[in-house]
């Protein structure tokens, strides 16, 4: 196996965008990625599509040569990947396993989501299709639900607070207001977010991500190829993709992901650092507490230990180990299917120095965690500068 | 690359199972999968599904970890594929790649789909989906409509008759009585194959495939391993995915699949055979014509020339190049994301010399071509006894 760099991204802004259909989103990103990796699209090689819930959130199946023939790409492997939350993270894990195995020399990986066509309830609906209909979504459990059920586990289990939820909602709000792509730029405060309006308790609408369309796109090559296409080269120093059940009722432990665990693991073993040299990353907060519980799984602190954590401060912008620069789902935006290409993004703006007032003070070594469902699927990618 | 060989396959019936859910259609084939390769659950390296609309025929989204937590497989990397009535063909693509490259040895692909919970009319619209929506599917384009002006047009430039689309007909009903898991084991004359009921003009019922439900799955490893778990090994001597646009207005020519005649070249030359060594194959016959067009675009016949070749019998059971021994779309039916694999598990018995009743003469070299939408993916597979 090769080694493999991202040598271009390409990013739209994510929001509500109502005069805009899901193909121009994942166009944008991908003509973007293109041009700042100097590619044309006649060189791509293989095409890998992330996509959730096209289907059902705007009529639209077969999406991989969809999206392609907007591109200008055709005649080669178009794929989509759907793994809920993570579907762009399984993308992305494939087309680094493939340009690392020497099928391809250049891969356009990108995600993309048009959630907000559909009336709140409804989307509502079509995220549950990422839990076990045949028990959870019967049972009337959306994801809000599900999450408040992991969070008040996790207060029961370890005294985890409502601040130290509010902390990570105070935090990834402050990063997105200076983050020129975000859905939602607005600071908001400890009272706010300690007031927010309940969705499922103990979380409120201040725990919860957005519901936004976007797309975003990475182009990879091999790394004895990365500079013929960019002086800013990240190298991915580990991927790892895992599985977990999908129901919470399968799970020993619901305060704990066991796939995000077995990822980590394995891609810290591929990138040979420890889980104390990681120096910034995102996270995949779709709920605040999973943020907190992504920093216990990841091995940055013990169990237990991810509230107190998130409130110390030590992940802010200037703290020792920042987490969400971007803003975080809960402010930049949760475009399902984009999600995971976008922090890949974020993380190599970040190597690359590029990330203007969201720029974090040590950025040669970075993480991000990309999570499907209730924890069914786990992406994890650790990247750096070469 | 190192070669790779399927050393276990696993079908279910293939019909209308109002009993049934998919996730227990999918571990049913994954279980006899895995118990012809006598392999358990535990030693599946990774896990790749095939499946068109799960989301839409029953509600559930997140279909790789949702089947494979039935089958006991966790902790890997378990990935859904969709690409329309390809999805299960993609899979196996990536699936051999992943083998071929040396990321894992013991793979299972799966494909499954449940269509029969919805009415006819909603199956139709959901499989309009795999066309284009911004500009067929507003229009009113079906897929038999599609299929329909695909056929009048290779009517018009051809001369093509209604003889030659109702002897593929004829033929696949013939075959298919003779299979024990197909949905429809029902001889039809010529006679009645051309008094059918109109669907869209020229086709008619019994030019069209069936709406299905099941599932199919095969185990692969690396050829060098293949001994392990089989003494009747299938070698994958080729396998090529590929895409075009997904609306036939973005076609220079409806009357061939460019993304097939690509997808065969590639296959032909990994395998390093001539279309005209082929013995036999499984075709996509979602429709009648589009069996005539795949025989012309895997180089068998010239372009105009697959009409009558159909009708000459050559393709028949006991012809000269037996297609669809199975039964076909037509006959056997069609689960959408179960074909693709469902096809490989076909030509695999045939090369293993357990077809029974539909064992061809000559089996030693067997093709797969499998068809999303309306051309915009292919995958091409060619298999031999080692």
């Amino acid at each position: 196996m090769r080694p493999v760099a991202v040598v271009g991204i390409g990013k739209t802004s994510f929001g509500a965008f109502p005069q805009r259909d899901l193909r121009s989103l994942a166009v944008e990103a991908g003509q973007k990625c293109l041009a700042d990796a100097h590619v044309s699209a006649s060189h791509v090689e293989a095409f890998y599509l992330g996509n959730f819930a096209g289907p059902a959130f705007v009529g639209q199946n077969h999406l991989a040569p969809y999206v392609a023939s907007g591109l200008g790409i055709s005649g080669v492997p178009c794929t989509r990947f759907e793994a809920a939350c993570a579907s762009s993270g399984s993308a992305f894990f494939h087309g680094v396993a493939s340009v690392a195995a020497g099928m391809y020399d250049l891969v356009l990986v990108a995600g993309v989501e048009k959630m907000t066509s559909q009336p709140t309830p409804v989307v509502t609906e079509i995220l549950a299709g990422a839990g076990d209909t045949t028990s959870e979504v019967r049972a009337g459990a959306t994801f809000p639900a599900l999450f408040g059920m992991i969070a008040r586990r996790h207060m029961f289990q370890y005294g985890t607070t409502r601040e130290q939820l509010a902390a990570v909602a105070v935090k990834n709000h402050s990063n997105g207001a200076k983050n020129p792509l975000a859905h939602m730029r607005k600071v908001i405060t400890m009272e706010q977010a300690l007031a927010g309006k309940p969705v499922a308790e103990p979380l409120t609408i201040y725990d919860c991500s957005l519901i936004s369309d976007g797309a975003a796109a990475v182009i990879l090559a091999p790394l004895e190829r990365a500079a013929e296409f960019t002086d800013k080269v990240a190298r991915i120093l580990g991927v790892a993709q895992t599985s977990d059940a999908v129901a919470l009722d399968n799970k020993d432990d619901i305060t704990s992901f066991h796939a995000v665990r077995l990822a980590a693991e394995k891609a810290y073993r591929k990138a040979g650092v420890k889980p104390s040299d990681i120096q910034f990353a995102e996270l995949h907060d779709c709920f605040t507490i999973a943020e907190i519980i992504a920093m216990e799984d990841l091995g940055w602190v013990k169990p237990g230990e991810g509230g107190p954590y998130a409130l110390s401060g030590r992940t802010c912008l200037r703290g020792e180990r920042p987490v969400n620069a971007s803003g975080g789902l809960k402010s930049k935006g949760h475009p399902v299917g984009a999600t995971g290409v976008g922090q890949i993004c974020d993380v190599v703006m970040q190597i690359r120095g590029e990330a203007g007032d969201l720029q974090v003070p040590r950025h040669s070594l970075g993480l991000a965690e990309n999570l499907g469902g209730s924890g069914a699927t786990a992406v994890v990618t650790i990247l750096g500068a070469v």
